[in-house]
């Protein structure tokens, strides 16, 4: 049981922190625009995203080199437009559509919604296994590949480069679309970034979906999808008939603050708060859990488990509950078609951990997950 | 053909004229609450509405007496709020929804979309014909019931309190649920307003579904649906499920504006500004279309037109357009269950405009609908 002296300690939802929120710049801008160009805040907006001075799509695709604008759909948060997006590429009928197992909770909720039944591929320690996707392939036609190739959330895992070469390439050869989700990849602590999958496309149908959720703000509700202009018209029209308008005064200050450089210059200050609790959570992962941390990422915000699927998931919870570790759910991160009776995943957060609390959790954590034989393969 | 010197009169969207957004009091408010909580602003927002100091959602429910702030849940505007009710009160299946023959255009959209079938119900001077919504409920029961009460977009209509009294007693007596879409509500810039349905519900299930775009402006983004707390809950949870968080800045804004009583002080003046607009549209309107004019309204901003359905409406849009007139589909706020082959209905929009370029638009409009005959029922 938890003594009474120690803290509790929650691995549970991904959120920024405020410290990583440069909350006085934004301000700044919001003031400027308010000053500037209050009528243009509080009007309608353009669909595909603000079009005031400096425009917002031209500021997002100078932020991913090489990128058209005509190219950039903006909506209120990356969420938002994947679902503008299934509803998008599942519009012919239902459908399966490949994810990693495990994925990000919500999007696996918005492919169900949409018709498309998401279909696992397991994960390596450097992404997708790409033998098992190219089995699923041959069996039946997916309506797109949903992947989060940088610091997956859950997992932690960044897709290696030499499969994302092979992964094009495939992706070319077969006309598979793929849907890159890159909410963390610019949060790099260490190491270099492999490409991003849009940039090494080719003839590769690669649609990138990002946010300024985790490199500058939640609350300015922008995410964004890159690819064809016709494919960003068909998300303006279903904008239109979905919610009429995005919120021009939040965007107006996104596009503000992206031409002034404020997404490069907050990552660089968020790199420094958060490289160390990456390395000490890593260290201290390794140490507690062994061959079960999934992979040692260089970035982001998580660390993922493979534990044992030996063990119920609620007793799990509850047993480190009682030990004052707070956890998510890892089957709620798993496709139905890689759901197990016992537990077979966790995600950590280190992001907003001192790496001593971190420490502390894991060591809590390995106790629990070793008492009851949930770590052993 | 248009001689050189007239101009183009428009009518087309309703969007609120800039002269009828508070842009500098909204500023204020933006400015405060950059100033006094700037944090709140940029990280995500409570998915029901801001909860700050003042409460969105309680500054709504004072909005509209009676009404209990648990039963509020705001999101990105009333369109987005309508698709996640649509969503909630279809989620068993495909069902006839009964809607106001015409309605909103992006209404007619939303219900198609999760799955509903939308069947016209006839409209009167004074609202929809009860004796034929009575024939449709014995036929088939419905999902719901869509009606725009107030200031019909696109009709200009508005439903009579003896009719909304016979509704709620019907609604009570079947079971049915009633959505009243109220956003030109409190735009009355005559006589005194009929009870809103909500409030005289009784036992009938009524939602109402409000906005702030007329009253305060466009650019907030902040629709609303007013009904039982867990109806409101369950509307929180389809918008985390969609779009994660609403944008915390406008809706902070929106709770300041509206507890320091922005949207009343706006009526009042907004209702100095159209109600001239209104009289001179109405006057101008009877001359001109005489009996085709569906009702003579006491606000909102539109007013309708019931042609003979003998005349085809791309030939009728041209030829009106020859005339320096630009008109939307009217057919497009039909249902298809009352789509015809000719022109049945026209909206014209008079709030913004100068009430002699409404008389101007509307002989010339006049002279073209009678040339082709298109008056004449």
């Amino acid at each position: 049981m938890l003594a009474t002296d120690e803290k509790t300690i929650a691995f549970t939802r991904g959120v920024p922190p405020l410290e990583a929120i440069p909350v006085r710049e934004l301000a700044g801008h919001a003031a400027a625009v308010l000053d500037e160009r209050p009528e243009v805040a509080f009007q309608y907006a353009p669909l595909g995203g603000y079009l005031g001075d400096p425009e917002l799509r031209e500021a997002l695709a100078a932020f991913h080199p090489g990128t058209d604008p005509a190219g950039v759909f903006v909506g209120n948060g990356s969420l938002q437009v994947l679902d503008l997006l299934a509803a998008e590429l599942l519009k012919d009928g239902p459908a399966p559509v490949l994810v990693e197992a495990p994925t990000y909770d919500r999007a696996i909720g918005i492919i169900q919604r949409h018709g498309g039944e998401p279909i696992g591929v397991p994960m390596e320690a450097d992404g997708i296994d790409l033998e098992a996707l190219e089995r699923l392939l041959a069996a039946r036609r997916p309506a797109f590949l949903y992947l989060i190739p940088d610091f997956q959330n859950p997992s932690g895992v960044t897709l290696g480069e030499d499969k994302r070469w092979a992964l094009v390439d495939l992706a070319a050869r077969q006309g598979l679309t793929i849907v890159e989700d890159i909410p963390y990849r610019e949060l790099r602590y260490r190491g270099s970034a492999p490409p991003r999958l849009g940039e090494i496309a080719g003839d590769a149908p690669v649609i990138t979906v990002g946010s300024l959720t985790k490199v500058l703000a939640p609350g300015l509700r922008v995410g964004y999808a890159i690819g064809s202009p016709e494919l960003a018209a068909a998300l303006a029209r279903r904008a239109e008939a979905t919610y009429l308008s995005p919120t021009p005064l939040a965007q107006a200050v996104a596009a503000r603050a992206m031409a002034a450089g404020l997404a490069r210059s907050n990552v660089e200050r968020i790199r420094a708060i958060f490289a160390p609790r990456l390395d000490g959570a890593v260290a201290a992962a390794r140490r507690v859990f062994g061959e079960a941390l999934i992979s040692e990422p260089d970035g982001g915000y998580f660390l993922g488990l493979r534990l044992s699927g030996r063990v119920d998931e609620p007793a799990l919870l509850a047993a480190a509950r009682a030990e004052g570790v707070v956890l998510a759910s890892g089957q709620a991160f798993l496709p139905p078609s890689h759901r197990t009776s016992g537990a077979a995943f966790l995600r950590l957060p280190f992001h907003a951990l001192d790496p001593a609390d971190f420490a502390d959790g894991a060591a809590r954590l390995g106790s629990v997950l070793g008492g009851l034989g949930a770590l052993d393969s």
